[in-house]
């Protein structure tokens, strides 16, 4: 008896692991547990037996083997931390502080970084391209030279490496694939730890191999 | 000895409730706990004091009396949930369905409400203002219709009233502020409920107050 997490079956991100199950994927292997996955086409993700699961149409999703659904990354995250008693720490404080990182991950430093990354996709032909690119840029390397002065030379966020590690790394994911990352060497080094982990090699070799099947097909 | 948060000393929203440290103040009202607001100025968010409680710069931020100091509003409400009993289900399916609905408002339906609103203020003089803002407006559409769609006929996002419809309610009001609600009819008895909790009036009425007395000053 396993979980099933969702997925995309042919990730827009061509496996390079900036699709949001790759969070997911990687708590659960952190954790050292075993996990299905059902593959979604973007059709599939409008129809209403997904839009039970997720009624925003995304992935992922997590099934427990005893009928509850959860969707949104965080949340799952944090479900399978408080469930398998790992990524956040026992001590009050210290596991509300890393609960705070998870929080800053996706509602401080993602936003101006998944708003910089759309615009390149969907408004990359527009007039004002060029000159929101130069604005969009500005905010994300605010976000992200104030999370380079906080972290300093700290190995993690907040002490061991936890759950809010875990988001905000993946959120960084995203900026070092616009080339947003390098101006700051702290945070090079810091998403280089968390790559180096071999839950996230697991993660991320599995959710590659979904891409690459999805291109094998004819 | 009470806890101590921050806010704006004149807040941009002019008083509506609109500033994050409404949450926080709503969850504090919703849990019976008094508290004191330490006021900042758009300049004293960016010294190192206040750095040293946020290194983003932002309201608000939770000091507790112990020595505990946590940023990002989600990771308020979440710790005052925890600490004082309420607001979150004790039963843990439940209580995960209820944080899954936290991350929902400040993950997915947040994101779209807040660079609508941005744009407007930032973005207003630009020559692609109109074009953009009708492109920004179908995307928060998107998310109410599907919020709208799940909610239904319910009183609350799952079961009882938790932190997670405290946090899309607050949410919910960015996105009426620009009209964009009203549309949902459902959505609007819901942020009417919200509304007219006692809690929430008492928190409105604090932050409104402070926004008040801010102007009468010479």
């Amino acid at each position: 008896m396993t979980v099933t997490i969702t997925a995309f079956k042919a990730s827009p991100d061509r496996g390079r692991g900036l699709a949001r199950d790759m969070r997911v994927r990687w708590a659960l292997e952190e954790l050292g547990q075993p996990y299905e996955v059902r593959l979604e086409t973007f059709a599939e993700l409008k129809q209403a037996e997904h839009l039970e699961r997720n009624p925003f149409g995304q992935i992922p999703t997590l099934e427990e083997e005893d009928g509850l659904a959860l969707f949104e990354s965080g949340a799952i995250v944090m479900r399978l931390a408080e469930r398998h008693g790992g990524l956040l720490p026992r001590e009050a404080d210290a596991r509300s502080r890393a609960i705070m990182w998870m929080f800053a991950a996706l509602n401080t430093v993602e936003p101006p970084i998944f708003e910089r990354s759309m615009a390149t996709v969907l408004e990359a032909d527009k007039p004002w391209s060029a000159e929101r690119l130069v604005m969009l840029d500005d905010r994300v390397k605010t976000r992200l030279s104030q999370l380079s002065a906080r972290l300093g030379e700290a190995e993690w966020l907040d002490g061991d490496f936890s759950a809010g590690d875990l988001l905000m790394i993946t959120v960084l994911m995203r900026a070092d694939a616009g080339g947003l990352v390098q101006p700051f060497p702290n945070l090079v080094a810091y998403l280089a730890r968390g790559r180096e982990r071999p839950a996230f090699q697991r993660a991320f070799e599995a959710q590659r191999a979904v891409f690459e099947a999805s291109q094998a097909q004819p």
